[in-house]
């Protein structure tokens, strides 16, 4: 593996315009990355159904305080339940239900208003359309009604490089991308949704996750070039993207910001590839059908979502 | 169209026996209906993906007050917005999203405990397990944690009625849905999606929902056997379901009683089949790959789901 | 009675100058008219205790959908219950509670903040001040962590006009107000608190509220001259302080604007004053104690409240 | 200090007889020792207001995670800021709040339906009355909906141990009480509000307050007879009353399950008195009035508090 060629702050913040995809699906564009996504391509991907098997690419949802939850933990109430349901006749449990999703614990898609840069989010619109009064006015998650249906490619990074999991602040590099393709005899291609899988949730469940400030495992800056030029119309993380803490202090996330603002990628953060990298294993293929079908949310930044892997 | 057989409450009540698939797939079993989809059935489904093209079949969940809501509106704040975004360097914007998802507004999948008769959920298994303890302690939304991917099957019963929309307490009968199938060219097999278009969205987006308790349109009782018979796997209508006020005052909400807690049938309520319809008809075909992919929210009574019509 | 002398919008707005107390207690000043409370008057207050008698000067706070709710209702979910306390041994409830108390229906204080003019809140603190990240960055309402413990004057309004209820859309005149002092044989005097019942919980309780579209009676701008010259330092009203709708386009609620900004007023909206009145005939005065004990929270613009008269 | 008499378990479970208030005040009452509080003893109340000040007895309550929150924290969002208000006009700001109040960190005051035992709550009504359709059916805060005026005494523990604060798990005894009596000056008598100062609050904010599990200082079981025999009416303690962990398995908790249940006994857990704790060395008396204004939340278990003493 060759060494990586470490970009500086200053190349980095050069990429908003360099990988830029402003304009590219014209001005008005909001769908970024998943214009890539085309009818041949989501035909490519129900091709990929082959043996019947659908398997979930999100962790389970639960309602809990933990060291890596950042904001509130989930809220969920019963409004009604089976306690005092009678013997004779009908009755009926519900309940609420309540996330702020963004985070490192709970499988969701960032929608493309979620980052800033200068002000402005993808394709140069104000940061200021998103506000209390329209909430998310622009760029909202809305414009994905249609889901995403497309080609999937796991890479197993933390299997390629004989770990369980990688360890936080541990960057994976371009090179470590490409090292599994070939390892898994598999290549990412122009629509594909890039799913990567870092170990990071078989860690948080079997010795639980450090906080937030202790970091995580992630995609280094560096591999940004190589997610542009490659085509991916949407990745997700069984982390959060971007390795933490950061080495860029002025971008902080810059997966994040070059990736979503600049680029207009979109990205799942928090999944879980624990119960797909098996059946991968098992099939000996690293590509399937990947649906994912945010919640039509009126104006909201983003969704939880339940990505499937279908075989 | 002949007259429909209406059923006595009597006879509907026996309907919890007759029709039941209790022990049908094991006595373990929180599937139900869901069993009928096997891996043959997803092959089937991937391979009806000829054009390439995705629609939601889900509504806009807007959280804002309206007649027909039962419940509390959808919650939605924002925890940081673009306002106050710095002209120089980043910014994000992220949300709170909080839901009472069952009711008649937003489009969710009850989960087999969302129902109980005489004490019981589907399968047998006791109403009490459901509290405010552990929550859904069975039956739960995670169940279907590997998402749904089936052949779905439209019936516009508005369309074929040559009705805009069906009114209030207009029922859906056996011999509707018969007609539709043989007006469209189409055939509800066993394992398929069962998708039922009322035009009830379409009203609520023209002239406004009724409340709650003016009612709505939605199948009769009469056509639960049908609907076993079939062998449904799921089933999805653009109203809830039951039509409204029930002729059956013990039953209540006969399909929801018998089918979820006797069949096992998974149900979801409020669809829109109106930006799917159109595709159907310039298609000029009603199957399609139908894919639900529910929170997984641990020990919850359903999902808030985005359900997916692929062409 | 006089004719009011009805003042133009552009005399209303020469009151956020003329009236103005910016800079009276000082620069960094968030106590208002609060200040006009002294040792002395709380003693005051305390001396009114004569018979021992304490009655709720607030609505009963009930979570459910209303006309007059302008947000969402609030919110009330158990997190335990007593259905399945064990027959030997220990069990509790406990719940949980939520609501977005500004509006109509809630008996709460607006703390200072609350309300902005030409971008500035009283005392001339920058509006920008109260932002998501910091919520109320100033004139929050633990600025009154230590409470409100003043004489409180009661004047009905309702009753000394005749009426079970002002009707929406029915202004009330310093004329009225004087006029109520004279018949019920009480003045307000500077620190005092003015507790104005107009019926309107009353009309509420009995055949409902109108939708806030409708409107409500209030007080009409031509009070704030006098309610400024009598000092009065917090002043609670069973409707929503300003008649409504308004006929003043550009101030919408002059006495919240000129009140709250210019004045530094604290009001208290949706009070009770159907428990007090009884109290008050009875006893033949309409003075009391009346204690206000806002909760503590951490930058809130405000606080649900439940005001006492003590007699 | 004599050696206290430490009960056994099953003398203490005897207490639930021997101190029960249930039938003292009728079949009927829901007010406990709440009834301890004539007029007589509000005009003493108010009498103590010599100095005309009031201080707040309430932590602030600050919607953050801690170590000691036991459900979720409290939750704050803005519905509106003043971030985009104009320069011209009017703007205003709004938020909403929500919490689970019961628990070790927000100051609030427990409705007497808070705790069962045997399956009943106190005057032995049936726990089951307190479910999700019906929230709080029975012994619901609005119950004290004309608030509580009372004598209020602070015994400050903390100060007479020399000491900052308690540890976790140390027990105040009768004893204890006594010798802050007597070394304050100060005698609890029948109808009194009884503060208990442990310096809990103050560790808290000066190194941070122990998990839940980690335990806190609080009164011993043993005191359950002084309680009930100075005619406390209403308890507040700046920890959680309980000492913990409890040295009593089945009873767990025994001040709030004797002291609720079977008393009748209203307590205020997570109060802060060190606003008071000064005044009162200052003025060298350590009574005054002290007010409690609980939100009329419908068929709530509690409620938020700021109580006020004032003297």
């Amino acid at each position: 593996m060759t060494t990586p060629n470490i970009p500086t702050e200053e190349q980095v913040l050069g990429w908003f315009d360099s990988l830029s995809n402003w304009g590219r699906w014209g001005d008005d564009d909001e769908l970024g990355t998943l214009n890539l996504i085309t009818d041949a391509k989501r035909k490519e991907a129900a091709a990929l159904v082959r043996e019947g098997v659908s398997v979930t690419c999100s962790r389970l949802l639960v309602p809990e305080m933990a060291p890596d939850v950042t904001s509130i933990p989930p809220l969920h109430y019963m409004v009604s339940t089976g306690e005092s349901a009678p013997s004779e006749g009908g009755g009926g449990a519900s309940d609420f239900i309540g996330v702020s999703f963004h985070g490192l614990t709970v499988t969701h898609l960032d929608s493309l208003c979620h980052q800033f840069w200068n002000g402005k989010m993808y394709n140069g619109k104000d940061a200021g359309l998103i506000n209390n009064a329209n909430k998310a006015g622009a760029g909202a998650i809305d414009t994905v009604r249609n889901g995403v249906v497309t080609r999937g490619v796991l890479l197993d990074i933390a299997a390629v490089k004989g770990k369980d999991w990688l360890d936080a602040a541990e960057p994976v590099f371009t090179a470590d991308l490409e090292a599994a393709e070939e390892a898994q005899g598999v290549r990412v291609t122009e629509g594909d949704a890039l799913c990567i899988r870092l170990g990071w949730y078989k860690r948080r469940q079997e010795v639980g996750a450090p906080t937030a400030a202790e970091g995580r495992p992630g995609l280094h800056a560096e591999t940004l070039p190589w997610l542009r030029e490659r085509g991916v119309s949407i990745a997700a993380c069984d982390a959060s993207w971007d390795v933490a803490p950061s080495e860029y202090p002025y971008l902080g996330l810059p997966i994040h910001k070059v990736g979503i603002v600049g680029m207009g990628l979109w990205l799942i953060d928090a999944a879980n590839f624990d119960e797909v990298a098996p059946v991968c294993r098992r099939l000996n293929r690293w590509d399937f059908m990947f649906t994912v079908a945010p919640l039509r949310w009126h104006n909201a930044t983003g969704s939880p979502v339940n990505p499937l892997a279908t075989f």
